[in-house]
């Protein structure tokens, strides 16, 4: 079934009609740091998987971040439109997969994904550690990639699977939240509720 | 000592370089949700308190970030500035000040905010419970608010005392981490470090 759910409605109304901003396809990605604090930082929404309703975004498997979702897998997105004033809280579950991953459909999903970002943004991925203390300069001298060349190592893809979706509207003044189960067959249903902003 | 700290620095300067953008003053706020998974949303940056280096939020009592801050005090800013691509992550601990507060310095700073909020926006505090479900349109009729009239119940001051903050420049590709240690008299102190970004 490939209904598509009524949260994911507004938000490719949202990314649509603020698309003419650059930062509009940047997020809020906070997630359980291992000292057992919050950790946020903003990365870059790199699409649905095919028609579903699961978020992506591409990382470097050196990022704290992948530590972090190893031991807590949840995570809460927080995306808010500049110019229509209007936020999407998500939160969910997110699956990461690195080169390492046994199964083969999500390295295919993952090498996707790799060939959809720009030349610019993959060769990030050949930089030094991030996060470690800066020795070097940026990129190694002399660093190409070839353009057909598959992800390297360092690329990993992350695949949000959302289960709670909170909307908020300061135009209009209006709130939903929409929260999931699952049905006999195991597909998703989204009921939502209209709650106070 | 009033020194101020070199990452305070570049964040007033950024604010003074975005402050043509009115969601400049917008930052995401990540907590740990009563689940245990992360919680984030955008709220506005009411100012540092006085000369300290401490950031300060108003909130309403009744929202759910204050039951998980009354769990786990913990939380990280992440604050983007769209204009000269700069990133701020700000970790520290929340103290929740509410109008039941045994510190009468603390029920000061919350009665300056108070006031140093905009009539409309001190009338939100009279609206309905957030985040629970609708039934009434929002403000109730006939509302009205006295303006010398001091800070309501539903009213709350968040402090927010930094202990580690990230800078990213994605103009100049660089990344600094500041830690905050303290001296033999409890000053902080605040260590930079250049990392990869």
């Amino acid at each position: 079934m490939n209904t598509v759910t009524p949260w994911k409605q507004l938000l490719l109304h949202a990314i649509e009609a603020n698309s003419h901003l650059k930062h509009s396809s940047f997020f809020q990605l906070a997630t359980i740091g291992g000292n057992g604090r919050p950790s946020n930082r903003t990365v870059v929404f790199r699409g649905f998987q095919d028609e579903t309703d699961k978020i992506q975004i591409n990382t470097d498997c050196r990022t704290r971040k992948i530590e972090e979702l190893k031991h807590c897998p949840f995570a809460e997105i927080c995306w808010y439109f500049t110019d229509s004033w209007e936020q999407f809280r998500i939160n969910g579950r997110i699956d990461v997969i690195e080169g390492s991953n046994s199964d083969s459909v999500k390295l295919q999903e993952r090498e996707k994904t790799w060939f959809a970002s720009s030349l610019k943004s993959r060769l990030q991925y050949l930089g030094p550690d991030p996060g470690i203390p800066s020795i070097t300069e940026d990129l190694p001298k002399g660093v190409s990639l070839d353009p057909s060349a598959g992800p390297v190592n360092a690329f990993c893809l992350l695949v949000l699977d959302p289960d709670q979706v909170d909307y908020l509207n300061l135009k209009t003044n209006t709130r939903i939240e929409y929260r999931c189960s699952r049905n006999s067959n195991g597909d998703k249903c989204w009921t939502p509720e209209r709650i106070n902003p």
